[in-house]
């Protein structure tokens, strides 16, 4: 099977997340989470596959209008990263396919931890070795969420669903991106906290 | 002016935020929160300013069937708090006001940090001297996101605002809410990663 560079879903390469499954229940049930949005999310899945490469355009027309985003994506003195951003573009389209899949597994678990690793210093740059700022400050990450929803919905809309599936829709992607965004928080937090 | 019980807004007992003003500009513009939010969620304050307390029931309601929630506001043996409880709801229904009056200046982002310290373990029960868990944990603070948020809607559409003015008012919401609970993560962050 053909890789995108730095995708290493379902890999041996990818450490085991000290989030359990179990304990992943408990985090999807405070988020209204349930199995009505894994059905939501994969029916977006046929609608979203072919138009992952305009989307991910989308956050990056924002991302790169943002001073305060675009840095982390640019060398210390300010110089954006071309190769990094396009190496970044394909996962991310990989990312609109992995969370409309919806397979909540302990695959699925450990690569949020994972990716939480690749925004936290820890990780940041590794994958594509590439000379960007070396850590995402953790301010950023929660406001985020509302460009990254916010950008889906047209898409949900445009293959001819009526109005409430593409709000079940897209309750389901804000549900889904909440829980992703508190996963990738874990190396952020102090021990014991989380 | 008669004051909440542990309701400390505006006063000198409310510390200094860690966050600037400046830095949180940045932060909106990260959530796309724009002056067109601030007027959005002004409007929505006429609407739901006599319907706290049926808001903040609902959130009691869901919390109360959560077990792995609920304990937060139960000693560690799991029995539910109810003068804690009945404290807190009071401070709820404020914050409701409080967001909808969309004042954000200094007084408003110190008592951010005083919000994310009482969830901490630096300052939970304290407020209240309640024999409670003494930590909220962070992996839930995210993915209640979405039950704030999701409640609020059909209260912002009883008094027959049009369902684009709704719609405008809920995403104004889920914008501030998502940029207060970045605020309140501070406290759990390592030093500098914030």
């Amino acid at each position: 099977m053909q890789r995108l560079p730095g995708y290493t879903y379902g890999t041996p390469l990818v450490p085991q997340s000290p989030v359990s499954l179990r304990e992943f229940e408990w985090m999807k049930a405070t988020a209204m989470f349930t199995d009505e949005d894994v059905r939501y999310l994969r029916m977006s899945l046929a609608i979203l596959a072919d138009q992952t490469a305009e989307i991910v355009e989308k956050w990056y027309e924002f991302v790169g209008s943002q001073p305060q985003l675009i840095r982390y994506y640019s060398t210390p003195a300010g110089m954006p990263l071309q190769d990094y951003l396009a190496r970044t573009f394909a996962r991310f389209q990989q990312w609109i396919i992995d969370t409309a899949e919806a397979n909540y597994d302990q695959d699925w678990l450990n690569y949020q931890y994972e990716i939480g690793l690749r925004h936290h210093h820890t990780k940041k740059n590794r994958t594509d070795a590439a000379p960007a700022l070396p850590h995402i400050h953790y301010r950023y990450m929660v406001p985020l969420i509302y460009p990254i929803v916010a950008t889906l919905k047209p898409f949900l809309a445009r293959k001819g669903h009526s109005p409430e599936e593409v709000e079940k829709m897209w309750e389901a992607w804000l549900k889904a991106v909440l829980l992703s965004v508190a996963l990738w928080s874990q190396p952020y937090v102090k021990p014991g906290e989380f």
